[in-house]
């Protein structure tokens, strides 16, 4: 395929995309394939011969769609949102053109000085303290890293690294291999799974802080392992603030709030992934963790102190040029429209916990602070697993459970972009019914 | 933006992609700017009003171009080739648009089973053992890791995971820590920086063993210093068979092979970054390195042992529907049409080769096997110093060097898909010339 041809295929493509985007809401969100369907829909190698594009796009509809969950569709409610929209996969369509792999300042500077200046743009707008900023002068700064796990992981090493090297200063005959053995870091019962996968792969002990009624850690509880720990010898050093699973996917892990911290724009902030948001507010805390300088990477100005090289902030060494799609979303919501955004979800949730609240068979599961309500019907775990199964089969929305207190509970989280106010009574009114039918069949 | 607006900016973006490659050698392969270009040229905050697109999209050359390392430009031969197609970023814009995050089955049959299939194919295209394909009914198979380093991580985790699991069977009062601190991985010196980074991460030590005149480990050499190791009580667990760093880039280590391997369809395969493909022979040794079930990510297939939940198999829990970039080029440059394209690079290499042996001035510095070519002016590493700084100060083609038995060498790398002969017989002229005028410099 030549340029020739890419400007009509693409162009074909921008409609296709347009075409599907508006017409989401007519396709059944979650799909009805099992598992395996795929692989009988195509050849069982790759063709020795060119394919035509029409092969290709014709096949689309046939073998693709057919199992995709449509996340985008106004009556997807699983899981999280994930962030979607135009400006964004318009700023997709110019990285993957310019396509550069921005490892060091060198490797293509406007890559890595973009997104500096992105994470000072989306760090003023959550009012981060200022040494979060890397300005001009600043020691901190952020950086776009794949995934929270990406980031909650790379805190954790950062911060691995630097308790090794504070008490060898003191301690020089304490070898590496025995300081972590004694480490310790702590999060909640309620924080994301990524968080004790960290903990795994740094090979560090993880501590699960029981939470209150509020889901959240008390300080009391926490002071005093602390001290049971640092009494048995254990070296407490990392104390991982995540928001709790009901808002988890939303305001994901405030970790290392000292440190660092991490949001992400991926979620709620109409950028589309992956797009995970990272501060510091020592970059020298973060590079140290485990930098590695071969001469192929090297460039003029990396003594200089006034570049970044972002490989040495993350596991990976090759990064693509994400910032485009801040840059073009912040600029064409402006912050009033990013603010009218989020306000709308979070309006929404409060008209479905409404709804809920209305109707005397259930209950709210937890406070409703943003865009997820957490309900059940009251009675039985056995009793809400059915009612879950039963949404999920009809196939007409789609929500995922969780686990709050031993209560097994149906969470509606606001996700789509173009979910409306008749799309949430549209899935009340269904919830409610199939509630009613199942409620019906109870013997009294 | 609403659809209607994206049909017509999407197509205005497909012409500006078009423009931007059909003229690419026209640009400066390297920018001119200097470290902090950027910040001055755009405002300190997000705007607080939507602005509009037309004026996003003509910041692209006041901001962005003249800060970019045009990796796919013909000129540009540094570093390694990043995959850049027609067909790639088609499929990308239709990932963009279904904008699902596939960390199970459930979240998106389709990202999960195509992209099982996909691996299959290109497994099959690489001829790499049966045991290593998940078929129908294999214990093995593969997956997309963002890049090499995150799948050299996992290989070492789930090794690091399955060693302590079979030392604790036969001595269950041995603990984790303490296996962990006898580990040891074996690389080679020439192995590329993320291999020493993943032992960094994992707690492990790891040796880089010495190189022979092919810049290869030596079997006798290693087999000593694993006795050495073992007579001193440590516990060799982890070969990394990764290609020396002259061929690095582009078949990226295989490590672990006889567990695992891995290969970068983003490098040489015409696949834009990022695509890490990589397979196990058995899935439950991936897999069992830190599974986590949360509730919240259960679905009703999972227990089955037909479906696969690839968020176990790597680092981050989102990932996006990569697999349809290996799709559309697989098929539209069929397995001929990708062979063509790397023997087309191959031979341009060996082009180059050629032009630096008939010149008495230069001499080749390691075998030219693939698309890289190693080479120096016959004299000291300051020459050489000297003469890649005037190489790219020029801003005609770029490239970057390499330490070989430590000599500083200059490295040819065939990057672009649009390099041709007259390109590169444009760029040994342009050395040439400018060897000349530094070796006129020098006192006879």
């Amino acid at each position: 395929m030549d340029a020739a041809e890419f400007r009509r295929r693409g162009k074909e493509m921008v409609d296709y995309v347009a075409d599907y985007l508006e017409n989401i809401e007519k396709r059944q969100v979650y799909p009805d394939v099992e598992p395996g369907y795929l692989r009988s829909l195509i050849p069982e190698e790759a063709p020795e011969e060119a394919e035509s594009y029409e092969d290709v796009v014709k096949d689309i509809e046939r073998v693709i769609m057919p199992g995709v969950t449509h996340w985008h569709s106004p009556y997807f409610y699983a899981y999280f949102p994930t962030a979607h929209s135009f400006p964004a996969m318009l700023a997709d369509m110019l990285c993957g053109a310019i396509g550069c792999i921005g490892f060091s300042w060198a490797a293509s500077p406007a890559c890595t000085e973009l997104e500096t200046v992105m994470l000072d743009w989306l760090g003023k707008m959550l009012k981060l303290p200022e040494d979060f900023l890397a300005g001009t002068e600043g020691r901190g700064g952020g950086v776009i890293q794949g995934t929270a796990s990406e980031a909650t992981l790379m805190a954790l090493l950062a911060a691995r690294s630097k308790i090794v090297k504070l008490i060898q200063a003191d301690h020089p005959e304490r070898s590496e291999t025995d300081i972590i053995s004694k480490l310790v870091a702590y999060s909640s019962d309620q924080a994301h799974s990524s968080v004790e996968r960290a903990g795994l792969i740094g090979g560090v002990r993880m501590k699960k802080m029981p939470t209150d009624s509020k889901f959240s850690v008390r300080g009391a509880a926490l002071q005093k392992v602390l001290e049971e720990d640092r009494a048995a010898g254990l070296i407490p050093f990392f104390p991982i603030h995540s928001s709790n699973q009901l808002q988890i996917f939303f305001f994901i892990c405030k970790i290392f709030w000292k440190y660092s911290f991490n949001f992400n724009p991926h979620k709620w902030l109409l950028v589309n992934f992956d797009c995970s948001a990272m501060w510091v507010k020592k970059r020298s805390d973060i590079i140290g963790a485990f930098k590695m300088e071969p001469l192929y990477l090297k460039h003029d100005h990396q003594e200089s102190g006034i570049v970044t090289d972002y490989r040495h902030w993350q596991i990976p060494l090759g990064r693509r040029f994400r910032s485009l799609k801040m840059w073009f979303v912040f600029r064409m919501y402006g912050l009033k429209g990013l603010q009218a955004y989020i306000r709308k979800h979070v309006g929404l949730a409060k008209e479905f916990e409404s709804l809920v609240r209305a109707d005397q068979r259930f209950e709210i599961s937890a406070d409703v602070v943003l865009g997820l309500v957490c309900f059940r019907l009251k009675g039985s775990n056995e009793l809400n697993e059915t009612l879950l199964k039963r949404i999920n089969r009809a196939r007409k929305i789609h929500l995922v459970p969780c686990q709050l207190a031993g209560k097994f509970v149906l969470r509606f989280a606001m996700c789509a972009r173009t979910t409306e106010s008749r799309h949430v009574q549209e899935a009340w009114s269904h919830i409610s019914h199939l509630a009613s039918e199942l409620l019906q069949e109870l013997p009294h």
